[in-house]
């Protein structure tokens, strides 16, 4: 049986590039072999056990790749064909999914829902930090890229800009609102890319690393704030005369940052979540109204199936948003390791690392 | 200058029936002549101090009555017409209200908005537990009474329906749902009928209050859970077959309700709350998913305006609920001291009481 | 090879029973044992040559049965379990699907949409007055029926009910609602039905057969309006007090119902459309306000797929809405052509006939 | 009684600057001194005798000025502040106005909806087209300009920008989005404008004027389609690989562009008409799917009231679009027969004139 490289999860602390088989190809799947992938800060969570995960697991969930061998029931696609799917990749048919929750599939369920059931590469599967990986449902995952992108012009496409863009797109923004985005890394980021393309006019990005408060700039703010500067609450009420946002996306997943986008948003606003919290939340009673605000507050897990990548690529293709600017850093496949040091230090100004086996 | 009765906060722990002024009418404004009106919990959180409003200022925010006389420039009304107004009284020309956030009414700052703004009446002007009341804003907010309609069947649209149904409102319920409904008391008790009108076909209401359980049932709940005799978390999750609810309304402002609004809530799900809290919430780390789950949180203050009142009174009109039944008990004006008394202490299972000038 | 009787188009104006092998099972398949069917007025228009398909083509598309034999990739169902599936039977994996609009399913095209796409059964595929069906995408489109129904109870889920319904929720009724349905045949009906289950409070019903607007009261309609004794856009008017209803559904597929809908409905109001046309329709520049009302008019196809199923059997389960009064007549598979003959002569006041085989 | 020049409506053909008393202002209202406006298409039609008005009226419908006096009840304004009004002006307490549907106010009708009641100025009421213009509900309708923005700049927000991006809104449009814009005058400019703003990736202007065709790419147009050279629907469709477009914009009012709209459309796709339509219109039998296809279908009045009019400046505020270059044409108030010869015939490339008194 044929083998390949892996980055795989070895124990908390190691992810180590090792060789496995190239997986079989059931009659669902498809098999791709992947031109170029990315690490997560998901990734780095798990790496440092924060995230459990079952040992020996391929991690990665980021693939660009090219078709190598489409299982026996997958019509609509041809091997060699170049491909990207989705951090998330859904069944299609769960009743989650035919509600139009693909993030929480449950498909194998009795009922049909999952929590984060659709996250499927590098958490329940092998993921793509390999040299092939197996993707499931492929009628549902698969998206052709257009020829004229590159890999790395499509590289944020799974993850970083499907969640980022969704904050935007959850917290429902309209033509003329003003949206704070707490946290400028790299979800962030597209989390000011999104606000923009939907229409905001005042776009305040928060963050502390002027590299990344130069990106915001780039990605569409209007005004940055540096926290270590500034109390970030005063800034925003400053520069919104008092009124507070319409919209406040929060993109890092701390106590600090969700209730910061809480104090900021004028009554009836919308706090849209992306942040992955590790610890109980507060919602403090003032800024919460004492439940008489008409606030909303969502969460988001990454979208992901091939219309929603159809969709990103288009933005892309079209010129509107240029995210090469976010990959920082390239690796072999056969370097990841030093790769994830560098990522999981954030060291050299790290946005995103390429991985191309 | 002529003088009416009125029940005033005189301090913490006291509101008693007093005299005063029959207020002066301004260019917009109508005055009424108060026929029936109620006592909220909120009046009882005001008396109590735990609410502050400023002393000797008339408490009472749910009239019915008939219009006395009409401001210079109203148009569309007649004295003599029976009318209500809703608890929340929008001004109609704030930028709150042009977005549609009415409640949240900021006519008179600078942008537009304020948290809770429109809810005047027995908060920051005079309210209607009194013989008169000066509704501000009349064209935006007297709604005219149906001749088919008493003044007890519509007793309840000002505020409890309006609230309660609002919870179903923008927990966005679908035919076919799952719906939770935590505390019957009034608020609940609308709630769970807002859910059976939008849909819903699986209801569950949970109580403490025997009598409130068989309410919860009159007003469309097809389960109710007694949590003082079982986990209501556990019996809903049973209920559900493991999968959970679409929406969790909260209608008490605990702690405890709230915490177990998230955890009977589906990935995906809706919990909409309407309860008014006197302490920071904890949203607990798992079943928040570590803000990956896709759920939605929202809050909500009673809607008012006249279009508003006009609906719910419809639905009154309509027979497809009988609201009748949560009017347990009636007084005198005179009597309000004894009426604060009764209610306050929840004596004699009283849901709601009837005052009639 | 074994063979089973099936329904069978020959040629306009002729529909036989016939025998046909029983088909092969395929991968994603489930082969279906049909215990109850029924006939549709869209397979009248399938007899009278008035929509086309494939000589030799099985007709009907609302199966009721049990699972016979399962495809080699179909997960979470076993042999021997009660289903039900749409009439609409989505891939799950099209554009289309994942974009929500399963009925547009272009599963196979280049982009993923086809117009009515998702109409399979007795249109492009075999349909099910039949003995056996074969289900495609089993997964997406089995729904299970709870024990407690009966095959009648469910029967008109995968067609009617969902139709109908969807005809009441893409009028995007609100609590309050005024709502007017033309025609009162089994869509109608359930459109009639599904306005009252979101909550609409006057309904109004309008047809021309006597026991079809009794059957309109049943299903809840407060309001009945025959419109051959009087203009049915007057007498709505003169119901609403000349403001129109917020919803008017279509629910016959002619120019008259259609411009009548149009003609009653306020400024900002929905105009669901549920009908098949079998001309070009005209929107006259009156009640279109030349196109200022800010009115929306929706067209629908029938939503499938398991999850819908699920939702419909709920409401059937909850006791909310009996729509067993719909099913007039009861027929042996054997006797179809006579069911065909009653049917589409609308004799003997039918709404729906019941086919066993 | 001060007098002031006002062009007057006269008789069909005849639009003349005449005088007329500088009118009272009641509680409610501003008396507002016009520093810039235009005319619009819809004056051309009055001018025409195609819409009819009452003679003596004076017209237009689009201010900018300065606040000359404050109605005895208005607050929250003075004197000397620079403002604009919409072309409509809601009195937001209307039933139709608390429904969100301020375009269809019927405040004083007793059902309180009226279609296109909300447009006043020119309409129902004198318009500015003169030195001083009467603004009713001022509360609801006088809106603040930012200083660093000129009259030039504003000029297109009371109408133009409010109706062409009520287009792309009404059009529901989502990030990454395929839509054709029909006619490219100013509010198709507009439309395109708006979607180009609201994320749409794939947008195809159609219209025959070589510098309309300039002009929608300046304005966001990735393609533009000349009608006159290649049909449009074919053009279109070749675009978008047979697929069709997710959104369709109408921007003129004919039958023609109204149907090519709808052949364009994707199923599931939504058709957002702007146009003024002068006959009745077809929906032809094939591309409307006969009724199947899941399209929507919306109409729409330029949306208007103060919150509108500040979030449109906010757009201009914040450099997204630059609509300084519709403005091709200057014109004092003594020379607005000039200017109605100019606009009315459609010479020397003209798209908006501005008009000083």
């Amino acid at each position: 049986m044929a083998r390949m490289k892996a980055a795989i999860f070895v124990e908390p602390g190691r992810i180590v590039l090792d060789e496995k088989p190239i997986p079989e190809v059931g009659p669902l799947d498809a098999l791709v072999r992947v031109t170029t992938t990315t690490i997560c800060g998901t990734d780095v969570h798990i790496l440092k056990g924060e995230y459990p995960v079952e040992r020996g697991l391929t991690i990665g969930h980021e693939p660009v790749g090219v078709i190598e061998r489409l299982g026996s029931a997958v019509r609509g696609f041809s091997e060699g064909q170049r491909v990207i799917a989705g951090a998330i990749t859904p069944s299609g048919h769960s009743n989650a999914c035919l509600c139009g929750y693909a993030s929480q599939d449950g498909a194998g369920t009795r009922h049909g829902w999952r929590a984060m059931g659709g996250w499927r590469f590098g958490n329940t599967i092998d993921g793509c930090q390999a040299e092939y990986v197996l993707v499931p449902d492929a009628m549902t995952n698969l998206a052709l890229i257009p020829d004229r992108l590159s890999d790395t012009q499509v590289l944020m496409c799974p993850d970083i800009m499907s969640t980022g863009f969704g904050g935007a797109e959850k917290g429902d923004i309209h033509i003329g609102d003003t949206v704070a985005v707490f946290a400028q890394g790299p979800i962030g980021l597209c989390a000011t890319a999104g606000a923009r393309l939907m229409g905001a006019t005042t776009i305040i990005g928060v963050d502390r690393l002027p590299e990344r408060l130069a990106m915001a700039r780039r990605m569409g703010a209007d005004h940055v704030v540096d926290f270590s500067a500034a109390d970030p609450v005063e800034a925003i009420l400053e520069i919104t005369d008092g009124r507070g946002v319409d919209v406040a996306i929060e993109a890092l997943g701390t106590q600090s940052t969700f209730e910061s986008a809480l104090r900021v948003l004028r009554p009836g606003g919308r706090l849209s979540s992306l942040g992955v919290y590790s610890t109980d939340l507060t919602l403090p009673l003032g800024p919460f109204a004492a439940g008489l605000g008409d606030h909303t507050i969502t969460t988001a897990l990454c979208p992901g199936g091939k219309e929603r990548m159809r969709r990103l690529m288009s933005v892309i293709e079209s010129g509107r948003i240029d995210l090469g600017g976010l990959v920082t850093h390239h690796f072999k496949l056969d370097d990841i390791e030093a790769a994830y040091d560098l990522f999981s230090h954030q060291r050299d100004q790290v946005l995103k690392v390429a991985i191309t086996p």
